[in-house]
């Protein structure tokens, strides 16, 4: 068994659950939601984007995608021990939207990037360390990143007082031993940082590399209750709070969620272990055209998907100059 | 990535799919899984149990349940590479339904017993081994098996002609670090075996239990299309088969039955990641519980169901003499 005192959850049902249905959460669903994550003991509640409405072409999307502090200030009317946090995309944030840690009810800020701009979201870390936030740096996309990419973004983390960097499965392809390769690499050249996981379940193993990672010592643990996440979602919330146990973990009050809301979201509402996100995930490919394809009236042709993904193009590439 | 030629997929969508829908495949369905399944590559293909009609009560399930020859021979009119098992339960089978290999199509039977019937399993498997089949002998809820039953069944079992040995994950309740420890010890025990594993997904291990027992040299990988079997089911067959990449698999053929069957099967039946499933696993219990709970009107009543699960009761046991 994993010693649970070291972990902590952060659910992101909000968060990574809005790219499934464009945030459309009810204010009771989500005031339902942290009381019951905070009955379970969870640590983290991500409760959506901190992106600026004015940096997003078709903003139309709900409330949770831009976090108004005086919106969030009649959602969370009473705060409890479980923290808040927010994501924001390098390029889609205003700083300036962003109070200082003591006029705000977020504790913790995570930025997002890829690889090429990490430089770039460290400078958000550093803007929104030196507010009072706990941050982080979530890389994504890490199976498609070449080694010499990653030691070079090290030593640029090394210098910055991010507190946890995060290993994302993006495409929700790694297994074991993936998980193993680059935990050991993180630790052993981040060793002042915490380290924490975001994995995708298209193959059905977001759960089992998030234990795997937590029993190497990774203490932040991304999930989603029900595992509401973008296309295949992400590790459930329920499995790691009966996985981690201890007296800090309370599975029941995520029960209840699940059996108050998630159901019919879930009946609305396409993710998880689907076909077309299998194979992408197998693809080690970016879901978006397993989602449009799910979109579409051809939604179960799976052969014909996969002969489309794993087509060579053999038209000739004429040279028109 | 894990070698393929060693490994050998036996699917069983047919046997412990069947639990789901009380074996109602029809003939065209089971001849489009042999077809698709050696067309993919796929070792074995379990059609069904071996059990006696005489012997069952309330036997009015399909063929599939008890595999006549001559009906058999109707459904698979040509055989390929990939070979036929069927499984049987002690007290079940009666051994006199069973033709000598040569005049069957069968070419594996495995038997499944608890550990305290691995004696009269194996005289199953002397029977069936002198009738020139390859055997195996299936151990159900390890879970449940202290460690000096397992030694005492291990000297059976070594004297035994049975060709396989597996470990049977009933509930759906182990993790990487049970299926390491008992791989190890079955490996250390039974030098000269095959191991097999059968895995349930209740907490989603099932594929990563299987390929973690894969990467330590476990060559029996037992899964299902689409995941269908009793209860949260089993390790997907197209997650195997995308995972031991090699010359020998296609995915596509399976990807075909899926399109073609599962979806709709699916809708008509439940299996998979299913909340009271995943309660039971986590408890470590049979799914009878569960299954109850889901034909029921209670059926997402999750937390009613958690709460009389995890119960103690308090009614004070009056002795009647």
């Amino acid at each position: 068994m994993v010693k649970q005192h070291q972990h902590k959850i952060l659910d992101c049902t909000i968060r990574d659950g809005g790219l499934v249905n464009d945030w459309d959460f009810s204010v009771e669903f989500v005031k339902d939601m942290y009381r019951g994550l905070s009955a379970a003991g969870v640590e983290y509640m991500e409760i959506g984007y901190k992106n600026s409405e004015k940096l997003l072409k078709g903003g139309a999307s709900g409330p949770w995608r831009f976090l108004n502090e005086s919106f969030l200030r009649d959602v969370i009317t009473k705060k409890t021990d479980t923290k808040l946090s927010a994501l924001v995309d390098i390029g889609r944030v205003d700083e300036n939207d962003i109070l200082p840690r003591e006029d705000s009810l977020l504790d913790l800020i995570r930025v997002a990037c890829y690889i090429k701009d990490v430089d770039k979201g460290l400078e958000l870390v550093q803007k929104f360390n030196s507010m009072g936030y706990e941050t982080s740096i979530n890389i994504m996309a890490l199976s498609h990143v070449m080694e010499n990419e990653l030691v070079e973004a090290f030593e640029e983390i090394n210098k910055s007082p991010v507190d946890v960097v995060y290993i994302v499965d993006s495409y929700g392809s790694m297994d074991h031993k993936d998980i193993d390769y680059l935990v050991t690499k993180f630790q052993r050249l981040l060793p002042e940082k915490e380290l924490g996981l975001h994995m995708h379940n298209n193959l059905q193993l977001a759960f089992a590399n998030t234990i795997a990672g937590a029993s190497k010592g990774v203490t932040f643990l991304d999930s989603s209750v029900y595992g509401m996440g973008r296309a295949a979602g992400n590790c459930t919330t329920e499995l790691l709070l009966s996985y981690l146990k201890g007296a800090r973990y309370d599975i029941r009050p995520v029960l209840e969620i699940i059996e108050k809301h998630m159901i019919t979201m879930r009946q609305k509402w396409d993710w998880g272990y689907l076909i077309p996100y299998m194979i992408v995930g197998a693809l080690d490919e970016h879901p978006r055209t397993a989602m449009a394809q799910l979109s579409s009236d051809e939604r179960n042709n799976f052969v014909d998907f996969y002969d489309r993904l794993t087509s060579v193009e053999t038209a000739p590439i004429v040279n028109k100059n």
